[in-house]
């Protein structure tokens, strides 16, 4: 039997039954959209809310299960699972091993598996196929194997996973050719390149972009203030350049599962290679630094002029990014954590984040705001009421340029 | 008498006589404009075949000279000198200090003098700015002081100082209005900015952006190739996300009088300030390092399987850029002589650069090309006869992927 003319087939027809493994951020994205473009579609995963939360949604084509044996009648299985650092900053793979494992498990002929988790360059041949060879199936007759790189953007209205450019890679070139196939029907524009690894190295290279390039800005931003040099009016002059200039803006820190974690995949694996990145270190020391800059700036503030015990601080935005409710290794939380830590009385508010670990977004009244000693502003969000904050006359640090539209001596740039 | 009505007046008019100092590429360019704008232009230069050369050109209103007493004569003043770097990579202001004084000699009342030439944040503010002081003149009744960054792209048809919006400052709100006003004669979009400070530094912000990120793929091109992987392959899979990602590329080292120059002039005064700029240092190093790479490899090519004395190298595309002339700094004459040193004999061919110290370009004859032990393309020119080269079956090694449509053996990726 042609198992690769019949996944071919299947795909092409939409009878393929698509297995999602992980219901995280990118994986509930590839199942909506699997489901969405006809595909009858599995998504696993072990968190039970997280499955009971997708089924109540009553998505047609699309249930959500922890039964993993299922992995046995899909014909596509996509693997989503997080791939995240530790306190070292060294990688985590169990979570991707596990799902290979129960992968390899189930896997009967006629299978094409594809990784979207992000990893280091060399994964997909040197761990994923080894691994997925265990079950003495093989690659090229029995199972194909890709890679393709999740490029979502949480929180972005303008570019989803139907309108970003889905980049694919196989282990073989057919099965390069099966994942273009199945990508094909779920997102406009499907770029494949020659080997898992150049796929591998593209996410890489696109994170690492933005993490340098932000280090570079809040490298930059120290000195401005310095020199007493507004960093926000730098960049916007220097955005009006047409051509070779891209702007990136200062902060107290990126977030997200991305561009903080991926860059250390690099570093770990060039490590091993005794390759000495100086600019990504430098970029990842230099996004490390930057929660540790916020709380110093918070705690120099407080210490001036007021009683050192029982201070109270407010932090808004706590999510990592603008308009968003993810708050997965957001900056917020770190400053929140190390100001704790300082004895310092905490809270947040948050528009989109209801609740962090137990703890309730708090409302920004009047009475609320002037019992604070300080406001530390760390996320961007429209629906935050700034005027009012800027009228209760506590000192305010605004660590992203919240406040530029207001003039008041309570802001305290960051 | 209203000094600045009376400037403004002139400008506005175009009644204003504008002395241009300095005829390099950035003066050449803003004497053509100013002249071709309608007003009656003077280029001023201690270079006399310059003066010949732009005079034989007979351009309406504009006339070159050496005489800068006739800088009396001039309303505005712009000052274009070269800011270069010396061995140790320290800022040789002696140009612009001259210029400075040399305009101070002949400064009379109501005169605009703006500043062009790239330079360390609060340069205008503290060292022009005094320095045009001892005349005698006061700032802001007698004469009006300020800066607008250049950001002249040497061979961009598509941007040229007409269209690139022009970033302009001044000492005060009305030295700054004076400069506008000037500007909006010349160039389609004027951005004033608040101060001298910003102006300055986001043109150190433009160019530091470019170095990191041509260091950064740099140095992943050396870690790609640790793995065997095509780093142009990577970079052009990045390239096709539509948000987030600019594409730089690999290659011998980035050239020019502003990428590899103007951030020495930050990390310079970060250092008397005691400021640590990790990422701005480690694109430096890297941009150094480059060329060192190119020499090694090339060494490295030679020393394998022939003989290791009276070796030839031609070096194809000298300039340090494509499609131009323009070889300041440029990476290709770098690794010249550092082969030249290691007794290599070194021929260079370039169909925009007809001769170099005295060396010319040589032609690439079948005859030229077998008699090498290396070719080393280190710029792309559309005009070079790739094929040529490839079929001469001379090893080639590629730093700048100027062969990626060619399959031949002796193709070496850098």
């Amino acid at each position: 039997m042609n198992h690769y003319k019949n996944l071919e087939d299947k795909i092409r027809g939409k009878k393929a039954i698509v297995g999602i493994v992980g219901l995280g951020y990118v994986g509930e994205a590839v199942a909506l959209s699997s489901a969405n473009a006809g595909y009858t579609s599995l998504g696993f995963d072990i968190n039970k809310e997280k499955i009971e939360s997708i089924n109540q949604k009553k998505i047609k084509n699309l249930s959500a299960l922890s039964n993993m044996s299922k992995l046995k009648k899909c014909d596509v299985i996509c693997i989503c699972v997080p791939t995240p650092i530790d306190n070292q900053k060294k990688p985590i793979l169990k979570f991707l091993e596990t799902a290979l494992s129960t992968v390899k498990k189930y896997l009967t002929p006629g299978k094409l598996i594809i990784l979207e988790s992000s990893v280091a360059v060399g994964t997909t041949r040197n761990l994923a196929l080894p691994l997925l060879h265990q079950s003495r199936l093989k690659h090229g007759l029995d199972f194909f194997l890709a890679f393709s790189p999740e490029r979502i953007d949480p929180g972005n209205k303008t570019y989803t996973l139907k309108t970003i450019p889905k980049v694919v890679s196989g282990i073989s070139a057919r099965a390069c050719n099966l994942a273009v196939k199945f990508y094909k029907n779920i997102a406009d524009t499907v770029i494949p390149v020659s080997s898992t690894e150049i796929a591998e190295m593209s996410k890489i290279l696109e994170n690492v972009f933005r993490l340098v390039n932000i280090s570079l800005v809040n490298e930059l931003s120290v000195y401005a203030k310095a020199l007493g040099i507004d960093m926000w009016k730098v960049i916007q002059a220097a955005s009006t350049k047409p051509f070779g200039f891209l702007p990136h803006f200062p902060g107290p820190g990126v977030g997200g599962e991305c561009i903080p974690v991926v860059p250390y995949y690099l570093l770990d694996d060039a490590k091993k290679r005794n390759l000495d990145l100086k600019m990504v270190k430098a970029a990842t020391d230099i996004n490390e630094e930057r929660t540790k800059q916020v709380v110093n700036r918070a705690i120099n503030i407080l210490n001036h002029g007021r009683a050192k015990k029982n201070q109270r601080a407010l932090i808004i935005g706590i999510s990592y990014k603008p308009e968003s409710a993810d708050i997965r290794q957001s900056p917020a939380i770190i400053v929140w954590k190390q100001l704790e830590k300082k004895g310092i009385r905490v809270c947040y508010h948050d528009p989109y984040v209801k609740q962090v670990n137990g703890t309730e977004s708090v409302s920004i009244s009047k009475k609320q705001l002037e019992k604070q000693n300080l406001i530390i502003i760390t996320t961007f969000h429209h629906a935050v009421n700034y005027k009012k904050i800027v009228e209760s006359k506590t000192p305010i640090l605004d660590t992203v340029n919240a406040l530029s539209v207001f003039k008041s001596p309570y802001i305290i740039p960051f």
